[in-house]
């Protein structure tokens, strides 16, 4: 092995909220976790996770003012080096001293859970044992898949895949919205919008929401929700912000447009446990289950969960970051509790 | 009523982070909550939480090189008004238009949850009709309540209540430390400072720990654990920074000095929860019990919980915040199925 045998107390695969506060927490209590960030442009963890897509973030307490996500994850990184956490890139281990370049970070390419000490390896080469490891590798957001969707998305021109993050930023006050999705979470989302929004399209492919009835009723009787059914959106238009959706019909087969002033997207999410090869406990959505959902221990002892993997209710920067914080306590005295400190 | 009638989508009672982070998700979903924030030098709530006693906060994400606890929760707060929040001061409702002045704010004194809309009374006279509201008093270390061990804690002088909120400050490092307590928080502290302290000394009123026969093993074996049994700190010395405590024997009754360069309180928490005269389950220890611990419902409909006076295991800044976005989102959900938005 690279690591000369070595064995790391804890290993932190991730970078999102979850990561950082967990690697902080843990390098607080002197046990110099060792992180996988992720890889940029994978297709996998991203580093910094759903953040590095999103420009302001004005739902994390503590920056009235908003703050950037990418510098709100640097904000992070930097705080969770400056107390001995290291960081797995291409060059090697950096710490504080060599600071940290998003991009040249690696990924975990193979991890055997199979027995004690855990056995990591990064996709970049680097190998690691570890008595503890946290799973901290979030979801992402379904998208479309249209180019100019993801362009609008990725530059705050009015594409969005959260509601609750974004929905109160002024661009889409008093406009006319849509959500694209026919689930619980499409009429949660549209529902949301209407405290907003002058009214709010419910863009579905089929003819009837595949919501339970108390949500498609609520959306039914809502006078600023409208359907637009058995439609697709095969393209965004505008150039510095969204100004109309191409819609394709499905039974038709005709196109039409239809203007509006923000869009989201409402067709789930996938966490990023895939690469577990079911080693961990998953519920029927795929997202990590949790002995006790107060805690952060997993089907596997000496496994720690975090953050958006875990959650497939909330999925806020702010409730992240508390877990990855629960992550590093528990670690910490289940190390304790080992002897292996 | 002094509202005339109005009903509250809802009110949240506490201004720590759960709090404040619970009225920026409230207000940013238009909900326009009120605080009662509670009153300063009150024995009850305190405005800003435990964080107003607290000097550097380095464990809060987003912050590398620390915050000051006060400055922190100035942050909070005007977040939560930028949005929309509400504040209950003794001249009226504060909003982002008057700022908040802390010493000003109302507590609650009467809270009844036996019918809807829930009924509120402040300390200041101001009364409140809620749908929903959400419980963030927090919860507050027990301390000696000796005036010096006071005057150093409230300065930073080297006496905390929090091992993990404190014990990798500089100060502590390589210094002999004090831990107050005989029960398992007590063990699992001396525990933690082992980490950066040359010895942690136990002080313990009896000649036996309470803790759990694995902790106090734990504790024996430990080469950096000494005891110092049937002791009570009488007074603890030093100017700027503790230099020693000053003990008596409850058995001998004899006293002695002790050096030491820090002392940590673990004789337990005290949640803020008898305001709530038994209408909301508590557990043994008289926090406030989940329905179901991943969300925020209490035993009451329409009444939510977040922060310290939920959480007996952690207790950070960041797992509060976590918490009171929790509370707002399922506030949020909570009403929209009553049709009460």
């Amino acid at each position: 092995m690279s690591d000369n045998g070595n064995i790391e107390k804890v290993v932190i695969v991730g970078s999102g909220p979850a990561g950082w506060t967990a690697a902080l927490y843990a390098s607080r209590a002197n046990l110099s976790p060792l992180v996988f960030p992720g890889r940029a442009l994978s297709k996998d963890v991203i580093p910094g996770g759903q953040l590095m897509l999103t420009t302001d973030v004005e739902n994390y307490p503590g920056f009235p003012d908003g703050v950037k996500g990418p510098d709100m994850m640097d904000l992070f990184m930097r705080q969770s080096l400056r107390f001995g956490t290291r960081i797995v890139t291409d060059d090697g281990i950096a710490t504080e001293a060599e600071g940290g370049l998003y991009g040249q970070f690696q990924n975990v390419d193979e991890l055997d859970l199979s027995s004690q000490p855990f056995r990591i390896r990064g996709d970049g080469g680097h190998e690691a044992k570890a008595h503890a490891v946290i799973i901290a590798t979030g979801a992402k957001a379904n998208w479309l898949g249209i180019e100019n969707e993801q362009r609008l998305a990725t530059s705050g021109g009015g594409v969005s895949a959260c509601a609750v993050c974004d929905g109160a930023l002024p661009m889409f006050r008093d406009k006319v919205l849509g959500v694209v999705g026919g689930g619980d979470s499409a009429v949660e989302e549209a529902t949301y919008l209407t405290k907003f929004a002058s009214k709010v399209y419910i863009i579905h492919r089929r003819d009837q929401l595949r919501a339970s009835k108390i949500m498609a009723d609520r959306a039914k009787d809502s006078p600023k929700i409208e359907f637009a059914w058995n439609k697709v959106v095969t393209d965004v238009l505008g150039d510095k912000h969204i100004s109309a959706v191409r819609l394709k019909d499905t039974v038709k087969n005709d196109e039409s447009t239809l203007e509006l002033g923000g869009l989201f997207l409402a067709i789930g999410h996938t966490p990023a446990t895939e690469f577990l090869n079911g080693q961990l406990e998953l519920d029927k959505k795929k997202y990590i289950k949790l002995k006790d959902p107060y805690r952060s221990y997993t089907s596997v002892d000496g496994v720690f969960a975090a953050g958006d993997c875990v959650d497939s209710v909330y999925r806020q920067a702010i409730t992240a970051a508390g877990m990855g914080c629960k992550a590093a306590i528990d670690v910490e005295r289940w190390l304790a509790d080992k002897g292996l400190e």
